[in-house]
C-alpha cells in the first residue's frame, strides 16, 4: 500500500467497486450480521450515530481526508460519486464541525450517493431527514467550516477507528457502521446470508419458550465452567 | 450481606421480589417522582438511555454481572426471568459491546421480562423498538461477544453506579433509570403517590400564572438569602 | 461590564431585549445560518441537544445563574419572564442534575417562555415534548435539585462556552444554538436572510447536476493549492 | 441490608473495621494483585487517579455520602476517623467540585487517616503533595463547595462503582483502588501473597529470556485455538 | 461591551491592564483563594492542567482568539505581550491540536510572557517544561497548526467556560486557572488575603486535634438539620 | 493488502523492518518534528499518554490485535519481538482493562523491546517507571485480563486511530506517538532533519526578540487578510 502520507493532495479517479448488488444485499444484512460474517471485526467505533432512526443502507466506499474545520474537498468528492457510492470521510485530527449540510446533500443526491459516513459533526440535520439523506456522524454542529487546505479523495483512511479503502463496501444502519474490503464482499455476504437464515429458526423456538440454554447445549459446558445453581 | 467475590459463578434461583403490583405503580409514577419519594438517591448514572423514547417501566429485578466482551450469562439469567422482571446487567469492567439483541431479546419476552437495563451496549436497536421490548443502555453497538467465562446471576450488583440486589423494583422511563429496595418498595409508593398527588394541584396553581415565588412563599426567605432586585 | 461576580445574588428586573420580530426572523433562518452571518461564531457547545426533534425557536434571553444541584433561581428568574423570552440557565460548575421539569415547564409556559436553554440536565422530558416545551440541555436526568444558594437573573452568563447578555437573541433547532448581541440583532438577520436567499438558487443547480467545483470556480485554486489529480 | 436512603442523615459511630495488620499487608500487595486474588472483582473505575505518583496506601474505609457541591460531611467524617482508617467517599450525584484542601487534610493527618479516595475534585494539591497525605480522585479542581445539606458517614455506599462498606480494606497505588470486604480480608491477603511469592520466580524466568508461551505451556492449546505461524 | 462577533479580525493594542503587583500578590494566593473571595465564581472548567506540576502564576491578560488547526494569531500576539503578562487563547470550535511549542514559548519568553492558558492542545512540552515556560491546557498533542485565517487579539474571549477581557489578573497553579476583572483585582485581592491569614491559625488548631466540628461550631446546625449518630 | 479480517488466528513471523539507525534518529528528531514532516499526518489520538514523563524513543513496530480483556496474545508477540522494536497493540473493541504489567515488560525487555504503544490499559505503572520501560496508553488500570481469544501478531492493525504495518517506525515522546511507514522513514528522517536545523536559527532570533511577524514575513498577508490594528 502506498504510505498515506504520499497521498496528501490527491484524488484518484478510477477506483474498483465492491459489487453494487452485494454491496446492497450486505446492506439489507445489516451491520451485526455482517460484522460477525467478518469474524467480529471490521466496525468503526460505535460512538457514529445516525441522524435519523430507521436509515439502514450498502453502499460503496468514496473516501475522503479533510483537515480539521475545512470541508473544501467535499466538494472535490462529489465529482467522484457513482450511483451506490457511500462517502465516507476522516479528519486529520480531532473535530466537530459541521462538515455538511443541505447543499452539499442536495449534490450529494443529484450524483447518487446514499449516505454519508463522517468522523465530524453535519448540520442541516432536519432538513437532511427531510430528505431522507442518511448520514451516520460522530456529533451534530452549526460550527461552519472553510475552504483554505486541501486533502485527498478516494485514498485509504481511517475513519473512527476503522480502516476503509475506496471501493469498500460500507454497511450502515440503527447499530453502526461496519466495513468490508471489496476483494471480500461476497463471500462475507454469502457467510452473512447463511448466519441470518439460521437465525429465522432459532427465533421460532426461542420464542415458543425454548432456552437458549438447551437450544445452545449449554449446561455441561456451564457446569464445567464451575457454574453453581444455589436457592 | 455476602462479599461479590465470593458469588462469582452462582446463580441464585430463589430471590424475593418486590410485590408486582408495587413494582408497577411505582412504574406509573416515573423514575423522578420515585427518586424523590426516596429522598434523592437512587438513581442510575445519567448516561443511561432509553433506546426509544416513551417506553416506562416498572419491574422487579433479575441481576446478570457479566465480563467485559461475554454475555454468556445472559442466557443463563433467562432462565430465571419470571413475568414482570426486569433484568438488570453489569459488566466487570467498562465495555462498549453489543450484549444483547432481538434474538435474546425474544428469548426475555417470551419468559415474561419487561426490559433491560444494562451497563453496556446493545444491537439490533430497530428490532427491539418493533418489538416494543425496551432497553436501557450506555451505548449501542453492533459488535458482538463471546461466551466463554461466567459470571453470575442474582447477586448484588452495582449497575451504572447503583446498587441493585434481586428482587429490588426497577423503574425507568425517559428520565433515567431508578431503583427501589424490595423492603421499601411499598413505602415509596404512598410517598411517591402523595408527592404526585400534590403535583396536580401546583400545576394548576401555576398554568394560572401564580408564580412558584409565592406559591412556595420563597420571597422572605430570598431576601433573608440576600438576593437583591434592581432596575 | 461590571464583574460578573459583583452580581451574585442580583435580579435584573428592566433589561432592554433585542426586537421581537427580528429574534422570531433570525429563528426562522436558524442556528447555521444565524453564525455564518455574524463570521461564524456565537456558538454553543454542540453538546448542547435538543430533548426532542423539530423544534425551532427565536427569542430574547432572560438568564440565571445557578449552583451545582440547586434550582432555586429557576422561580426567581419565572417571574421576569416576558413572551417571546427564552430562559438561558448556567451553572457556576459542572452539573448534570435535572434542574427543570413539567411544573417550572407549566410556570414558564403561563409566563410566555419560548424555550429553555440550561448547561445541566433536566427531567419531565416526555412531559415536556407533549407540553410541546422545547429544552436545549447537556443531559436528562431524573436527579432532583434543592433550593438553598442564590445566584442571579438577567447578568450576564456563560453558558456552555458562549457569553449571553440579558435581551441578547437565542436561536436554537435540531443543529444547536446561537445567540446574537442585542445591538446587532437586525443587521445580523438581514445578512442572514441575504445568505439565505442565494441559497434557493445554489440548491437548484446543485440539485441539476452541477458540481460545486464548478459553481464556485474551484478548479483552478485547487490546482494551484497542489491537488492532483490520478488514475 | 438496611437500604441505602434510610440512611441518610446518619453517622454510624461503632463500625467493626479489617485488622489493621491485614490492611497494610494488603496495602504492601497493591491494587491489581489484590484484585485478581479476589476473581478480578472489587475494583473502581481507572478515572480515579492519585494525585502525586509512589502513594500505595492499604487502611480501613471510613465512608461518606456527600451532595454536589456540599462537602459538609467531610467535618462529620473527620471525627469517626481512626489510626489507619481511609475515608472514601461518594457524592449522589456526578460533581468536580473540589471538596478538600490543605485544611481538611490536617484535620484528617491529625486523626491518622492514610489516604482519601472520592468520586469528585480535590484542591491545594501541592500542598496536599508537601504534606504527603495521598488522595485519590475523579479530578482536580478549585471549586469550592458549601455546606448546606447532610449526608451520612459510616453507610455502604457507591464510590466509583464499587460498594464500600464501612470498615472494608481499602488499597489504592499508582495502578488505582481496590476495595475487600473486611469479612474476606485474610483469606484474600493469604491468596494474594501466595501470588505473588509466585511472580518473583516468574520474573527470573522471563529475564533470563524464557517465553511465556514455554512457561506457561500455550503453545498447544494456542494450535488447538487454531492460531497459525506463516512466513 | 461590543459584540464579539464584531471583532473578527481585530487587534487591540491599547488595553488597561490590571496592576502588576497585585497581579503577582493574587498569584501568590492561589486559584482556590482568590476563587473563594470572589464568592466562589471566576474559574476555568477543571479540564485545564499544567504541563508539569508546581507552577503558580499570577499575570494580566492579552487574549487571542483562534480558529480550529490555526495558530496564525500566536504570532499577531507575540507582539502585544508585555513583561508580566499570560497569553489566554480561546478557539472558535473545539479542537485539540498542538498550537504552540518551544519556538513561540522562546518569542513569548522574550517578550516577558509568564505563561499560556489555551483551551486546546500544545507541543514540545518536555522543552517547555526545561525552559520554565508553564502552559495549562486542555490536551497534549504533537498534531501541528496551519497560518490560513484571522482571528483577534486582545479582545474579551471565552476560554474554557470563562470570560475573560484583555488586562484581567489570570491565576494560575496547580488547581486549575481563575480569572480576576481587572477593576477587582486590588480588592478581591484584599480579601484574599484575609482569608488566606485566617487559615493559618485554622490550621494550626486541626493539626493539633481540634475537630472542624467544634470550630466552625457545627453540631448544633448539623442536629437541627437532622443529622442523627448512632451506634 | 490483504483483508484485516483474514488476518485473525496468524501470527506473521517474517517481517520488513525499517532501518534501524533510521528508527532511532527519527526518534532522537520527536513526534512533532516527524508528523510536520510527513505532512502533518501520521499520529495517534492525543489520548495516548506516557506512564511517566521524559521517555523518547524510535523504533520498529510489532504489531498485535487482541480482544476486550484479553491479552494473550501479548505473550505469542513477545517471541515476535527482535531488539530495537516497540510493540503497538490494538484492540477490537474499546476497552480500559490493563493488559500488561512489570512481568510482561520483563519478558519484552528481556527480548529487546524498547517500548509499548497499547490503545487500552496498562497496569504496575510504578514497577514499569522504575524498570525504565516506556508505555503510552489510554489509561492506567488495575483490571486483569483473561488469556482465552486468539488474535494476531504482525498484521497490520489501526491502533489509537492510526494504521500502523508490522516494520513500521514507531516515534513516541511526552508530545505522542507517530508512525511512519518503513518505505519512506529515510525520507521522513531527512526532510525532520532539515526541520530541525532550521528551527536552531530560528528559536535565536526569537530569543534575540525577533516577532514571527517579521521573522516570517508575516505583516502584509495579514494586513491582505483584513487584520486591522484598533487602539
Amino acid at each position: 500500500m502506498t504510505p498515506i502520507y504520499n497521498q496528501l493532495g490527491i484524488v484518484k479517479r478510477n477506483i474498483e467497486r465492491a459489487d453494487s448488488a452485494v454491496a446492497e444485499q450486505l446492506g439489507r444484512l445489516g451491520s451485526a450480521t455482517v460484522h460477525e460474517a467478518m469474524g467480529r471485526v471490521g466496525l468503526l467505533k460505535p460512538y457514529m450515530r445516525p441522524i435519523y432512526a430507521g436509515a439502514a443502507v450498502g453502499g460503496t466506499a468514496v473516501t475522503v481526508l479533510l483537515h480539521p474545520g475545512d470541508n473544501w474537498m467535499m466538494h472535490v468528492a462529489a465529482e467522484q460519486i457513482q450511483p451506490g457510492d457511500i462517502v465516507v470521510a476522516a479528519i486529520t485530527a480531532e473535530c466537530t464541525d459541521g462538515y455538511f449540510g443541505d447543499l452539499l446533500a442536495t449534490s450529494f443526491m443529484a450524483r447518487g450517493a446514499k449516505a454519508l459516513i463522517i468522523d465530524a459533526g453535519v448540520r442541516d440535520v432536519r432538513t437532511l431527514t427531510e430528505m431522507g439523506f442518511p448520514v451516520w456522524c460522530k456529533c451534530i454542529s452549526s460550527k461552519g467550516t472553510i475552504k483554505a487546505t486541501i486533502g485527498s479523495v478516494n485514498i485509504p483512511v481511517i475513519c473512527a477507528g476503522a480502516l476503509v479503502n475506496p471501493g469498500d463496501v460500507v454497511v450502515a444502519d440503527d447499530d453502526g457502521v461496519a466495513v468490508v474490503p471489496a476483494a471480500d464482499a461476497a463471500r462475507v455476504a454469502e457467510v452473512a446470508a447463511r448466519r441470518e437464515a439460521l437465525e429465522g429458526e432459532k427465533r421460532a423456538k426461542l420464542a415458543a419458550g425454548v432456552l437458549g440454554l438447551d437450544m445452545y447445549n449449554m449446561r455441561g459446558v456451564l457446569a464445567e465452567a464451575g457454574l453453581k445453581y444455589v436457592d
